[in-house]
């Protein structure tokens, strides 16, 4: 049987870092970020690539992303952008065969700091960052 | 006053390859494509940032998006993945201030293509790519 890491934190056997949960969907921090605040927006239930997700659910899935950008910019953690994106299929760079889409909070001047992460993946902790974006979404 | 590229091709006043229309999203080639078939969802209304664009039309967006993957992949463009972008803010690469959802066909192998037409993003026709998008979407 296949394990899915995604369905494991939802199912409550992994821990992760939760930003924020819905009825469908959960928030986390993303275990390799490459920034500060790298969250990933999961859909419960499992589905691995986009044509097999519900139109529903996906647009419900951007619309947490689109207020955990509000709360990256608006809020504590203080970013200056934010990218948002979604990697359908091993051609698209996805890696984890589970939908999710990136909440990439940017800060003005990280490039070089954002593109030697993207080079590097590798565990980082994060500490703090989950708590000033679930402040920021409080507001 | 400050002309708006997307605003001008929302109101007939500039050119642009058509893939997709809803009552309050126009989905355009990309001029400078990174892929064949590099598709922007734009809301008609003018909302420079992410921030200030309403919740609803953001799903809507995206929704849009989803479908194009779909009809990327599906359809006779025949693409193995796609990436969904959205860059908001100038810390997030974001180059036209109005907001817009990237769909990025992605064909197995060309990670190198992509790379090197993201460092020398330039004028590219892309003849017919239109064609296939709607053909797909229509199935
Ligand atoms: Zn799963
Ligand atoms: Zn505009």
């Amino acid at each position: 049987m296949p394990e899915c890491v995604f369905c494991a934190i939802v199912a409550g056997d992994s821990p992760a870092a939760i930003v924020a949960e819905t009825d469908d969907l959960l928030a986390l921090l993303d275990v390799r970020p490459v920034s500060t605040g790298h969250t990933l927006v999961v859909p419960k239930v499992h589905a691995a690539r986009l044509s097999e997700l519900d139109d529903a659910l996906g647009a419900r899935m951007f619309a947490l992303g689109h207020r955990l950008a509000r709360a990256a910019q608006a809020g504590p953690l203080h970013a200056d952008g934010t990218n948002l994106v979604v990697n359908d299929g091993r051609a698209a760079f996805q890696t984890v065969d589970h939908v999710h889409l990136h909440v990439i909070p940017r800060f003005a001047g990280d490039k070089r700091a954002l593109l030697g992460r993207l080079l590097r993946r590798r565990p980082r902790t994060s500490d703090g960052a989950a708590a000033l974006l679930r402040e920021g979404l409080a507001d």
